[in-house]
């Protein structure tokens, strides 16, 4: 690695031609680099850009350089050269080769002490080995999960931190100033080390995966088993958007929906039904999978886009098996709307109660000490799932002792019961009316077996030691001790630890 | 690697001192090797035997070797020196290092066209992994799962091998001879190269584990919806056990029903809610994510276990949330008995449809041929998901052509709509009576979903090209073709491909 010294040699800084040292060098030009890049020079940071593709740089320059304080590079050995130590690079280059082709092209040039960013969508598990290896090299590896889109990046993103400690004071001030905020509390603070901050972000993708599947359900609820029409859907998403579901998914929801194609008809009906995905909720499924986390609710909208991809096979099923839904009465019909707010409530409680218990046993796990009530409040603004809600999950873990789980906080709990009628007649309607709703009747099985003391598996324990000898614990022994029984022997039950 | 006359010439082979050599060695006596090596000495089949603390083959052959031609070998030279060439190797050791370790301690002895066999329960790549490194030895790997536990090792058991093909053929008649049979078929086929036979393992345990889930649920329904004794309970198990829903699961879940616990109570009650597993049933669930294939009730299977450990976590929020399920009227409980019973077929008919689904796209992915008919054969008998059942499924891949899916086969078509009404009722009085049932509701969501040809991930799309311009294909153009509408703008639509 070169010193600071002799990367400058190499090429003249901007002080050699008379000009203030970048704050901050930003690798990759796309939509979230370029807009990043705006939002921290409104903010009066000065600027080094690179893109691999000359032609990117020039016109982002052209376009927006005017009055800017933002030095062009032709190359990272250059951009190194233009930014003031500690430097402060963020990359905002595809997950994947691209993050580790320029983290092994910049390393030459760096040295002890600088920081690395990496700002794009990668594995945690990725982050979490980079920021191993730089340390080794004495380098500060930060993975930034950046949500909120394009719009988030341009004028306030949620800003999810973590990796090397010694950064944070160096860049916090930056991403702060650059971050969305609420009650002047900006959305970005630090998570922990390692891939702390990408885990963070990978649980917020989650979650908007199961946000995004109750929502669709409600929708496919109101069309075919209300008979609602697609403006009176968008009224009521709008009018549940000044309340408890306050969120930004119900209000772009309550205008899609309102949206008309061509000729008038509502575009969402044009819409084909198959539903793509960048691959970061099977990761949070995944992980739950490997923490022994009963993620289920994210689970089911993963697998709905999954299925809902088979579109062909759909279509040949409905032919053999379909059948069309039956209205509900015009009397009944008010009732049903309000169970199904009720419903999209208390299925996104146990969303987020399965989500934060995913990302505490991943902190215990990782050795991470995450500040879930911070997490809570870097969600309520600038990324796609911000809600009114995220303060009440905030506030529950300001409680002392926080409760075992959000279930069981007193707000929620007294919430949840509040809800659960209207949330079981809306699954119900679902049942009876043959219209799929994976997440809101997972939710509830979920809710069911969670407030169960003691639940059905003892069934399972039984067969396991019936049909492999695998033992069992008993309700009214020690639960360290296993027993096996002689199911088609004597029957008698033997003691083995 | 040495040839078969340097490793014969270093120990002196069974020719030496009079006796024929073996047809097999046996790495590993513990349960499953034993009882294996049993059946197959019971087959006639010479053996060699190896165990790596030489007590427990002491102690094997005191109490069994009387009158059997089984060879003991002090060390793996000597075991291979036994055998008849090509050897034939069959280990039965913890899947994992120990696999690795006994593959890297052969190796020096073993002569190109040697073929070894993991009879244990690794995981496919693993298989798959090792069946490449020594097919570039010249060496010929088998993954077999064996399935039925310590009784079907020792009288017959399901075995499911895959690998290197070479090896079937010499292999074929020894094992199809020790396997279960039903109608004078053995429940032993060759399943395909590589990981194959491992692979069919997972599946079959993933649908074990789903198997499972769903009697435990219906149990439970029983119990605190219906009100029934659990000898009431045993009773209807048994009765089923001699319909459609014949199977080992069902038989034992009768009989475990039926034992009494020392003071006279129903032994299950007093047995620990909180169920174990071995891992594969999370291999099974993540590899459904990794192959994009929509496998919920296995998945609501697998979190049930992991939600059943958090044991006192449910205690606590029984207090908080947690209520007394109301008992159905005695004149609806028959009806209720008979939805209950068509609900498990039919939940049980989406486990498999998922589950083969899963084996389809995984074939498609590793480019293995698999036998879809003689998997449902040879899961006949031998093992722990046996059942009628499988017999209707193999004929569903006898058809031409195929049917897309089972729910999509005649036969099972018309079955599933047949228990449909019941299956419904049987969800909605889990939902009324707060009992939960994901696997039962999970399975009637995904049906909705399949059988819907126009579902709700239009409101995906237009939330994802909403906030991400992710883009959307729509229903009246080619599919190839991708829009993006400018909704906070002129709400116009752009093509983009």
């Amino acid at each position: 690695m070169k010193t600071t010294e002799q990367s400058a040699g190499s090429e003249p800084g901007l002080a050699a031609i008379g000009m203030a040292p970048s704050d901050i060098g930003i690798v990759g030009l796309g939509v979230m680099g370029a807009n990043l890049a705006l939002n921290l020079s409104d903010q009066a940071y000065r600027l080094s850009v690179y893109n691999r593709t000359g032609a990117v740089t020039a016109e982002f320059i052209a376009t927006h350089g005017q009055g800017r304080a933002i030095a062009v590079a032709d190359n990272l050995q250059q951009l190194v050269s233009q930014l003031a130590s500690p430097r402060v690079i963020l990359l905002m280059v595809t997950a994947g080769r691209a993050v580790e082709a320029v983290i092994e092209q910049l390393q030459p040039w760096l040295a002890p002490g600088d920081i690395l960013i990496d700002g794009g969508n990668s594995n945690y598990q990725d982050t979490d080995r980079r920021w191993r290896t730089l340390a080794a090299r004495g380098l500060h590896f930060v993975g930034m999960g950046v949500s909120g889109g394009e719009d988030g990046a341009r004028f306030g993103p949620s800003l999810m931190p973590g990796g090397a400690a010694a950064a944070w004071p160096v860049i916090r001030d930056m991403f702060q100033a650059i971050a969305a905020r609420v009650d002047g509390i900006p959305c970005c603070q630090w998570l922990g080390e390692g891939g702390a901050g990408h885990y963070v972000k990978m649980i917020h993708n989650g979650i908007e995966y199961g946000d995004m599947q109750l929502i669709a359900e409600v929708c496919h609820l109101m069309q075919h088993a209300l008979g609602l029409s697609h403006d009176e859907m968008a009224d009521r998403f709008a009018a549940w958007n000044g309340g408890r579901l306050e969120s930004y998914l119900i209000e772009i929801t309550a205008r899609l929906l309102r949206q008309r194609d061509h000729d008038g008809g509502p575009l969402v009906e044009r819409i084909l039904d198959v539903a793509g995905s960048k691959g970061t909720g099977v990761w949070t499924a995944q992980d739950a999978l490997d923490n022994a986390v009963p993620l289920t609710l994210i689970g089911e909208a993963v697998h709905a886009r999954m299925l809902s991809a088979r579109k062909s096979e759909r279509v040949a099923a409905a032919a053999l098996l379909g059948s069309v839904p039956t209205l509900v009465p015009e009397a009944e019909r008010a009732a049903c709307l309000e169970a199904l707010h009720d419903a999209l409530y208390a299925a996104k409680l146990v969303s987020y109660t399965q989500g934060f218990m995913l990302m505490q046993a991943a902190a215990e796990k990782n050795g991470w000490a995450l500040p879930f009530g911070d997490i809570a409040l870097l969600w309520r603004a600038g990324c796609i799932i911000r809600s009114r809600f995220l303060a009440d999950i905030r506030n529950s873990f300001e409680r002392q002792p926080v409760p075992p789980s959000l279930l069981q906080d007193p707000f929620f709990a007294a919430e949840v019961k509040n809800a659960e009628a209207g949330w079981r007649r809306a699954v119900m309607l679902a049942v009876g009316h043959g219209i799929a709703a994976p997440a809101l009747s997972s939710a509830l099985s979920f809710y069911d077996g969670y407030r169960c003391a003691y639940g059905s598996a003892n069934i399972i324990q039984a067969q396991r030691d019936f049909f492999g000898a695998h033992t069992y614990q008993r309700v009214d022994r020690d639960e360290t001790a296993h027993f096996h029984t002689r199911w088609l022997g004597d029957g008698g039950e033997e003691k083995l630890s």
